[in-house]
């Protein structure tokens, strides 16, 4: 499959590498491609800048939000959420249109320091946000709960633990689910939520997984549910 | 140890129940005692009134929220989120200072119908507000990410869940987790998060918590919190 991933972050610099391995064409896309591969140097997590990353990923193609959005038959959203409206506006609506785009961004303002609070939630979400300005696009909230080490590679945990899907099309809902279960994430692990209201709850477990980030010393956790027989 | 359980509703009398089992003395107190007496027939859950309840369970007095509230050297906060605040103000400060209060509930408006919004969020919480308005209070939120069946018997799920604990004085969380201890819970499986300002994460999972309920169609489950190895 032919996927463009918008945001040249961590998150999409995994799933890139995982979807490359997994035999599809992948094109990342971002605001301004000259600025993205002028930073050099480590970022404040440590890892390396996106230009030495990408020479040791060169199967991966990077163009602006546009091409990326154009060149994908399905698309991943990865940008930072409080930039992912307006990414997903410079992209262009009609490169969106009929397209399955998995949304794995969370509305957190780091702007007031840690932890951030969200810049939407309650009555409202980023995929529903994101769903109300692309109608023609069928939005599919997922991953968004988990570090993105844990994204494609959910067997780092010691157990199965779950995700979530939200979004109004059962068919995109489908696709995704393919895409995790290629992950590495087992089918009946996965919970279909409902639409993409839904994705107020998603969105609203950060709060506390940040909070847990601190209090556990690591982000590679992850919610297991544990039902009661009935 | 002397009780006071503010609120006699279901999460009310299942802590009660659970007290008294387990040798505490134990008052409840509502606003208008005339009023939760006289009610008759079975509410929306299907449940008793709270006076066939109370009189299957003789040892558990009724009394206002004051005379709760002065009653308890130990105090649990069962009302209804949206109207907690006023609950305990009516209760009286003096009568809440100094001792510590077990905040089970939850800021959920269901005035729109399903699913409830939080009246509070993201900035704030609920536990906080309580802690602002009763500062010599020692404010422990715990117990409100789970059903109440669930609080006083966690062996009802297959394997070990986790709970959390949010405020600011440390003795206080410990005299709360040894009562959770005493509930059935490991003390393992109780997660400090932090100072009371960590209630924001716990009570967001309401959100996600209330609409599991329906995709899983049981309240009966809980969050287990997996690892990696570091």
């Amino acid at each position: 499959m032919k996927i463009g991933i918008l945001g040249t972050g961590m998150v999409g610099q995994t799933i890139a590498e995982k979807l490359v391995q997994l035999g599809h064409e992948v094109m990342m896309g971002t605001r301004d491609k000259q600025a993205t591969l002028a930073k050099t140097g480590k970022d404040n997590f440590g890892r390396s800048a996106f230009s030495e990353w990408i020479k040791k990923n060169s199967k991966i193609q990077l163009g602006s939000y546009s091409e990326a959005a154009d060149f994908g038959e399905f698309l991943v959203n990865a940008t930072s959420g409080m930039g992912s409206v307006a990414a997903l506006k410079v992209a262009g609506e009609n490169y969106l249109a009929n397209k399955v785009l998995l949304d794995i961004s969370n509305p957190l303002d780091f702007s007031k320091g840690m932890p951030p609070s969200l810049t939407i939630c309650n009555t409202d979400s980023l995929g529903e946000q994101i769903q109300r300005t692309f109608p023609k696009t069928k939005v599919v909230k997922s991953l968004n709960t988990i570090n993105a080490y844990l994204m494609t590679n959910p067997k780092l945990l010691p157990e199965p633990t779950n995700i979530f899907l939200n979004g109004n099309d059962a068919n995109a809902k489908t696709e995704v689910k393919k895409l995790l279960t290629s992950f590495g994430w087992n089918e009946k692990d996965i919970i279909d939520m409902g639409d993409i209201s839904t994705a107020r709850g998603t969105e609203q477990i950060l709060p506390i997984w940040i909070r847990l980030m601190g209090t556990l010393q690591t982000p590679i956790f992850n919610f297991k549910i544990v039902v009661g027989k009935k």
